[in-house]
């Protein structure tokens, strides 16, 4: 039934959405065999002509006893076997009575399951196709580590889907042999709980969301000027600057996310950016304290310590105990925060920004910028972390810089092959494709975008550790979030791990598009609110009835 | 960091959002005492002075040893202390060592668990203030039914707050008394799986997003013209009709929603209003087959047959066996669905829709539509259900109607008090308020809309089931369906739950909206995607950082 007043203009919607729909995508409908439904794309793999029936009582048998492979298959047999199979009485079952796969072999060469960054998460997947001298058919996967087998998994798991006809769950194209690796170590998403609370469950399930498209880095964007919500014990008064008393972390909460109850396939890294006090050392304290305690909740080598823009609109007047709302009430603590416009170019000087804080130390405002970042280096280096620092950091004094820095690039293009040029490492985040608040930004741009850029000497292109969709949280709260985020996070996903030979094809929506259509709905299906990717912006609802693989 | 290209617009709203609702809801961050912050709100209520905490090992004393209660308390612990416990290493635990709240007795006084319309849902729920004379606190729940003591569990929870300072759930304003019952017994929101198919997890979780709202009706609108997504085993070739092979239910997976697996506080209905062939008996034996196999899996009394506005413009072509999707794709079976305009007038005449099956038969569009309703309501009562028909049908051919019919209105206003006047009850949705599709509606209207409005004779009040909120599907797919129900469906809860008195103030924005506010990060914090309350369009993203308390 359609609402009245607007039935005219709903059913002339559907009826031409469908019609566009079904002409444009009922290949998708139709299930093209010449692609390959695994997203992102495997480095190498051949597929057959036969189809296994996965059996739902499928056990493992998991060579090192790994409760970390223990606990992901048991994940991953839900996402597998997601129907119901009680018959309601009165029907019968049609479910089939002997299956060809009721086991995965997983053999993991090495015992080490210390999760740091650039792990192996290589596997080989293995299918076999029938066989007439036996009527078992095998799904087996060898890794170097666990990691690499839990990546096989996601793989193994998007091989297998549901057939109504027969209620059994089945793999196609077998026998299937995949070999496959990350082109890159680092590929994060980042999330931003300070300008808007995400509660932790929300954060779990994007976590789980990530791993689907085996994401790796998620970077915890935690505090800002907006507020403080993490709990950092050595000073107990800093989460007052959250937006109220029920927008918190603790560090139990936050220690819950890094252990990753039940996703240990992905490490955050933390983000600890304050503006501080330079005419304090008071201030080196607060960040040798967060630090330290940071350190106790984030064991991680990657450590961010911002360096970006700043906002120099506030009144200065600094004070930590009075709590960091303070700043986000008052812009308390602002006058050591430092702009730059987009051209990159050093706006300090034609900001309006009151001077006496820095004339009473004699410091312009590069000069504490810079002696903010070189002290905070020091900090994280002597907590053997390495630093992570924005662009603007390498763009001001690269000089200055520790070697070990790793550079993020966001915002000009172009700044990788500059950092990489000086032997600096960087990460690749360019706002004008990868920042997945920019909502007028489709999958197309997102997906063709490349962290090796621009540089061509293989040496440096090693230096490049992968890159980064990040997702600010200026408009991005619980309720739209994951629609935001994806389906382009999975764009700039296959890039990062899928060979650029794969990928680089000459006609992406006749190829990426249907697959990423397809994974879209597997995300739907596993419960993540990936919006249509038809839409001409971001997260947008679809604008008529229809398929959510033709949307 | 800000998006450099758009850090202009976003820091201006920003700053400009965050005084504003510094400046206009610090109420809310200091939370008003005066009010009570559990929604929908009880029939009666009095609270104290008092703080009391809740052991994170609460037990219940479950009287009847009803595993509906065990297993629903199990939920809502989970819900009560969702903070993580696991303190990292080199931190030291909070936590406060003794509680004041250890167990909760529940005491229901019927065995009976059957779930029908109008199951008793009232319930007492008592908690101890501070005894000097014990140091032991408690909590009562006192109810004839499971379904009232799950009403309660329910209240509890909202009762329950995390304090962050001591990282222990509280009870404030104790000791409290609470008794309360719902003001109708027909509580519903309306999902529908033809225009957009939602996966059952998404199902599972709109149903587990509704028991909070205390909504206790989803009306499953599961087919239409747009696709058939449901298995029919009399009747195979149906489900040919959904928009891919890969978007169908199963009866399984339908029994698995009916049963409501750890959801048994909410009944689905089940909706079945495809437009037949009255010119084939054929056509009656798959309506019989229909609610026949519809039967075994939906076990409730009310039956929703439809007959409502009608599609004529398509080419009749009329054949079951080829599928529904025909209907989708080329406008089979279109020719005996009727329209009607916005002023309740019989549309047909000026349709331009073909008349040879009609002429075939010697039937008028009128006719066939009455007979194929009446000959509809017949099956269902020798199946022993009572039809639930859109309000057409009533305007229609009322002296024809079976005297047991339920007339569903959602058009034009008026339309219960004219029906409860010829003895036929009603369930209001009217389409101008309640239809959550209409998104420039914002919650003021939804929550001030009353079922009983032009109704005064207190037998003909009696006759109102309730009311339903429609989140018709059009626009509505996983990716955005939780935020276009909620929060506006929670104002609709309240009217519906709460008497009109407790809900009728002079200024709804001093007091329901703090508590709606509050009740949204509620529904956010259990992972349930609300959207701000502040858009001036539903399910919009927040325009700029802040808190959701505030927004």
């Amino acid at each position: 039934m359609l609402p009245s007043t607007s039935a005219a203009i709903f059913s002339l919607l559907l009826t031409t959405t469908t019609l566009l729909s079904l002409s444009s995508s009922s290949s998708l409908s139709d299930d093209d065999d010449s692609l390959t439904y695994i997203w992102p794309l495997p480095a190498n793999s051949t597929s057959g002509a036969d189809t296994l029936t996965v059996d739902p009582d499928l056990s493992i048998s998991n060579s090192g006893n790994s409760p970390i492979i223990s606990a992901a298959f048991l994940r991953y047999k839900c996402i597998i076997f997601s129907h119901a199979t009680t018959v309601p009485p009165g029907f019968r079952s049609l479910r089939t009575p002997v299956f060809d796969i009721s086991v995965v072999q997983i053999v993991v060469r090495s015992s080490d399951e210390e999760l740091q960054f650039g792990v192996d998460e290589s596997y080989v997947l293995r299918i076999s196709g029938r066989d007439n001298h036996s009527i078992v058919g095998f799904a087996a996967i060898e890794a170097n580590t666990v990691y690499g087998a839990l990546r096989a998994l996601e793989t193994f798991s998007q091989l297998c889907t549901f057939h109504y006809e027969s209620k059994t769950v089945k793999v196609m194209k077998a026998p299937w042999y995949i070999q496959d690796e990350p082109r890159f170590a680092y590929r994060g998403l980042l999330i931003d709980t300070s300008r808007h609370y995400l509660p932790t469950d929300v954060i779990k399930h994007i976590i789980d969301s990530m791993s689907y498209a085996k994401l790796n880095v998620l970077h915890w964007h935690i505090v800002d000027e907006e507020s403080f919500p993490l709990e950092t014990p050595s000073y107990p008064n800093l989460w007052k600057g959250s937006y109220s008393r029920w927008e918190r972390y603790t560090v139990e909460d936050a220690y819950e996310i890094v252990k990753g109850v039940g996703y240990p396939d992905l490490w955050p890294s933390s983000s600890c950016k304050e503006p501080l006090d330079v005419s304090k050392n008071f201030t080196f304290d607060v960040v040798s304290g967060i630090l330290t305690d940071m350190g106790k909740i984030f064991p991680f080598e990657l450590f961010h310590l911002g360096g970006d823009e700043v906002n120099t609109e506030k009144q200065p007047n600094y004070g930590v105990r009075d709590g960091l709302s303070k700043n986000r009430k008052t812009g308390y603590m602002s006058a050591l925060r430092f702009g730059f416009d987009g051209d990159g170019s050093d706006g300090v000087d034609t900001l309006d920004s009151p001077r006496w804080l820095l004339i009473d130390h004699n410091m312009t405002h590069n000069d504490a910028y810079q002696y903010f970042v070189l002290r905070a280096q020091e900090i994280a280096i002597s907590n053997n972390r390495t630093p992570v620092n924005w662009e603007e950091t390498f763009r001001s004094f690269p000089s200055k810089l520790n070697p070990r820095t790793v550079v993020h690039n966001w915002l000009v293009s172009g700044i990788c092959p500059k950092a990489v040029a000086k032997g600096f490492r960087c990460i690749f985040s360019n706002q004008g494709v990868w920042y997945l608040d920019h909502l007028d930004v489709p999958w197309q741009p997102v997906y063709e975008a490349d962290p090796l850029e621009g540089i061509t000497n293989v040496t440096q292109q090693k230096m490049i550790l992968g890159g980064e969709v990040c997702m600010w949280g200026e408009t991005a709260d619980t309720s739209d979030i994951q629609q935001t985020i994806w389906p382009r996070a999975a764009a700039a996903a296959e890039r990062l791990w899928s060979t650029r030979e794969a990928t680089t094809v000459e006609n992406i929506n006749k190829t990426a598009l249907p697959r990423l259509h397809y994974f879209r709905c597997l995300l739907n299906m596993r419960g993540v609110q990936a919006a249509p990717l038809t839409n001409f912006y971001a997260r947008r609802p679809p604008t008529g009835p229809g398929s959510c693989y033709e949307q």
